[in-house]
Formats: structure tokens, sequence, C-alpha cells
């Protein structure tokens, strides 16, 4: 996600660099500090902070242990989700399989999902069995999502519907319980909390489509990878999956014939793109995008709370949608 | 574990019976239902009934999620552990990763975990921070168990104190922490619990101690799988370290040069149960292991509550402690 700022960056950096990760055995939290101190924008505990920001939460380090349980969970999906996307990279550096063991991978990852239970056991009693469902509805959705994106891989046809529920789950309802955790934090009512979560999940999914987009149209110096990724891994994406729905049946035949070449990376990513620019792919996928813009913003609207207490949310969804700019 | 009876038992069975797993990612899903289905003994959740029952709750039912909870962890341990040993049988059918694979394996267990979770917070809400606590620490040091049984794979020289510390980690807090949660529930004071934890760990060492006899000393058909089978891994039970320590060099060289053989699986059982024999090994486990039941007994004498609710404890504790008579 691209650089975000706000006043509760702060509180989110100290409490990931006092987060208390034991020294022995080493095998095993070695890797969990590794993968901590990797860094990232820290988006999603942030989102937290300002959940609990927006209902005027008396004191914002009550809400802090749960944001760095948000942050853990992330990590957790991250180390796992790489050994089981066998991806050498993260943030740049060897993912922990890479550099240790995919043994060491899970234990660590593991341990990571505990330790984010532990920060959510310093939530305040009052609060803590709502956070917890909350938590855990969320953690088993993002398991069902990577599970449907694997399984994805080996199914024929994808429709753009269970593309849009997996992406839900896989990404979207974690921004969703960030920011609807911190509301419960911020004692605000069942439906304000509610609302804030559906403003998450459907920034996640316009969000997503825009990280969909910019693999194929984005500016490379400010995506900061190769262009082009998605589609020498015959990832089906949005884009993908949207111009297999609208193409005519030579033109299908023809992508999925290039899903099966290997070589001549240069020239699948121009011949698909040189597709997806006939049948107005980047549009269609600007257009939905914007669709789950709207609704995330009418989600907040709904909202009832100081109006100006919206605005650090509303900011920062602009810059996290509108990296084209 | 050896069978046991309790008249909690078969709360135990309908609730698991009853668990609510869903249908869809069905490659998610189905692997749970497949472990859970294994069955076993349920000894640990028992544990949290006895452990709320000592402590005369007064409906049982309270203290039911919680000991869902318990198993759900254990399973959870179970398809990870047995990913990283690369075990091909669990309770003699296919394990998870190769009835399925290691990604549906890794995500599936992660998602028992999450799903321990789900019910832990079903407990009472003034019970659920302190059951959560107690809970978090458990899971932690289960990780920290397992990884230092690995550690050890590839280490030297491990002392007994080291092994003892390894496999009250790896199996005995997680019994402590099913009946330290029991007694919670059942609204024992700290210090209570706490004895009653330190009874569980004792009994799960003593265990596992009795665990490494039976694979030498054990009769085949009650134990229930061919006898050596820790020798012919090599694995660094508390007999081989204790006869390590033990024996004079040359016999300590002869060891360790069985430890390299792959062949003659019969003679390498004999040899070592011959060098056992020699240095009195079997006695010196059976005494340190009366050692951990006896700490466990005087645990179980602390705790105040009316005399004859201890009786099934320490049946129960009979039972498992005594599978050679």
């Amino acid at each position: 996600m691209t650089n975000v700022t706000s006043k509760w960056q702060p509180y989110i950096d100290r409490a990931l660099t006092e987060l208390d990760i034991p020294d022995v055995p080493a095998t095993l939290y070695e890797p969990i500090r590794y993968m901590m101190a990797l860094g990232g924008k820290r988006v999603r505990p942030l989102l937290t902070l300002m959940g609990a920001d927006l209902f005027a939460i008396d004191d914002i380090h009550q809400a802090v242990p749960a944001a760095v349980a948000i942050e853990l969970f992330h990590n957790f999906s991250l180390v796992h989700d790489d050994i089981m996307d066998q991806a050498p990279l993260r943030r740049g550096q060897q993912t922990v399989h890479e550099k240790w063991n995919t043994n060491v991978a899970i234990l660590s990852g593991d341990n990571l999902l505990i330790m984010a239970y532990m920060e959510l056991a310093k939530c305040p009693h009052d609060k803590l069995p709502t956070v917890l469902r909350t938590f855990n509805t969320m953690a088993a959705q993002v398991c069902e999502g990577q599970q449907l994106d694997m399984d994805f891989e080996s199914t024929p046809a994808v429709s753009i519907d269970e593309y849009l529920r997996m992406i839900q789950l896989k990404t979207s309802v974690l921004l969703g319980a960030a920011l609807k955790i911190g509301a419960i934090m911020g004692s605000a009512t069942e439906q304000d909390a509610q609302h804030l979560y559906d403003f998450g999940v459907n920034v996640g999914v316009a969000f997503q489509l825009q990280d969909d987009l910019l693999d194929v149209y984005g500016d490379p110096e400010q995506f900061g990878k190769q262009l082009g990724g998605d589609i020498l891994a015959n990832k089906k994406t949005y884009l993908l999956l949207k111009a297999l729905e609208t193409a005519d049946a030579t033109t299908a035949a023809e992508l999925n014939r290039w899903m099966t070449v290997r070589e001549q990376p240069e020239q699948k990513i121009n011949r698909i793109t040189e597709i997806y620019n006939a049948l107005g792919i980047r549009q269609t996928t600007e257009t939905t995008k914007q669709v789950y813009a709207d609704k995330a913003y009418a989600a907040l609207d709904e909202i009832r709370c100081e109006p100006e207490r919206k605005l650090p949310l509303i900011t920062m969804t602009k810059h996290l949608l509108n990296r084209f700019n």
C-alpha cells in the first residue's frame, strides 16, 4: 500500500518496537522478529486507531493492543501465504521459509497468530467479547479467502462474482475488521461499527481492483515492481476474468492459449494488454472500482459522529485509491 | 492415551458432534471434519470439565465451549506437527498433508486454531479474560516445545533438564491449562487454579516418561504400535539421554554409533535395549516418573475443595500412569 500519514502512526510504531518477543527458542522467535522488522506501511493497525478516534475514544492507548493484534495477524497470514505461494521475496527481502525453512515458517507463523490473541487479551474487559468475536470471524474468513485463491488456480472457469467474493475474504475483511474493532474500542453503537466495517470492506475491494489495474497500467516507478507480473503468473485477476467473460470465442481462445505459454514474456504481456485495450477492460475495471468506492463512502455517510472526525478516513481513502494520479 | 471413562464424556462427544464446521470452501473444511472425526480419547477436554466439576461449577454446560477449544487446539497442533515431522499416519489413518497436501494442512490447521478461539469467545464474559490469557500462554509454550523438539534433532548433546523442559512445553502444559481453564470456569481461587495446573503439568511429564518407557518395555499388544519405534527413529528420549549420560565412554560411543545405523533394525533395537538394561535405565526412568507423579499428587493435595471431588482425577491419573499393569 502507498504511504499514509496519520497522527496515530507514532503510536503504532512505538508499540511494535516495544513488542515483547522472547529470545528463546531463537529458532522460533528470530523469524518473528525478522518478519516484524521488515516493515510495511502499517495501514491496518492505523485503521484501528482511526476507527477508535472516529468515535472520540477517551484514551487512544486503550486501542493500541487491538491495533497491534491486527498487524500481527496480517504478518501471520503473510508468512503462511508465502509458504503456500512459494514466494521467494517479501518486501524485497527473503521470505521466512526461504531464509529458514518451511517448518520454521509454519511454526513462527502459528506463534504470530497466538501473539495476536495475546494482544487482544489486553483489551478492556467490557470490550473483549465483541472484539474477540469480530476478530475470529475475520480470521476464519481470511483463511477461506486464501483457500479460494488457491482453489481458483486449478478452476477452469472462475466467475467475476466468485473472484469478488474471494478478494473480499482474502484481503478486504481484514480492513473492515481493523476499523470495526477500533469502533468497538471507541464505544460505537453496533450499527455504526457495522457501517464502518462496510466502509472498510468496500475500500478493500476497490483497492484490490486498483492493484489488479496497476499490474498492467501502473507507472513502473511508482508501482515499485515489474509490470505484467500477474499476466506472466497467469493470475486470475479481475482484468483477465472480465476479458474472458467479454471476449468473443476467438479472442477467449487466444487468451487461454497465452495462459499455457511460458516463453516470450514480453510478447505475452504486450499481446494480452492489447486484448485488454481492445475490450475496454481498463475502463470496465475502473467503473467497478468506483462502484465499490461509492459504496464505501455511502457507508461512511451513515455513521453518526462529528463530521470532521471522518476527514482523516476520507483523506486516507482518497490517497489509497488514487495511485494513478 | 489409554481409555478413560468419565460421566462427562458424553458432553464432550456431543459437543464435538454438534461442532459447526462450514461446508465451503470444502478444501478448507473437509480436512478439518476429517481430522476431528479421527477420534482420539478426548482426554484433554475431559480434564477441563473435571477441573470445573472439582470446584462444583453450577452448570457444567458453561465449561463445554472451553473444553472444545482445548480439543480443537490439540488437533491444530497435531495437523501442523504432522507436517513438520513428515508423519504419514495419525490414529491409523492418513495425515491431512498426506491425504491432501501441505498447503491444505497448513491452512486447515490455522483454521482449527481460529475455531478454538471461536469456542473460547463463548465463555461467560466474567471468565473470558483469564481463560484467554491462560490459553494464550499455553499455546505459545506448545509452539516453543515443538520448536525445541525439532531443534534437538540436530543438537549433539541434549541434557536431561533440557529434555524435561521440552516435554513439559510440548505436551504437559496443555494438560495443565485444560485443567486450569476448567478451574477458572468453576470459579476456583487463583491459587487453587494454579495448583490444579501444576497437577496437570506434572502428570503430563510423568505420562510422557511412561510413553518413552513403553516404546521399549511396553506390551506390544496393549501399546498398539511396534516397539522400538523411538530407537529406530534415533529419537532423543529420556531413556537414550539418560543412557548417554550414565554410560562409560565405550558404551556411549557404541550408542552414538548405533544412531548412524539404518540397517539391521532388530539388532539395533536388541542391542540398545541390552545397553539400557545394563545401565538400569528402566528403573531410573520409573523413579523419575514417580517423582513427577508425587509432585502431581502433592499439588492436588493443596487444593481446597470437597475431598471426594478429587477422586475422579485420582482415578484417572492412576489409570493413565499405570499402563504396565
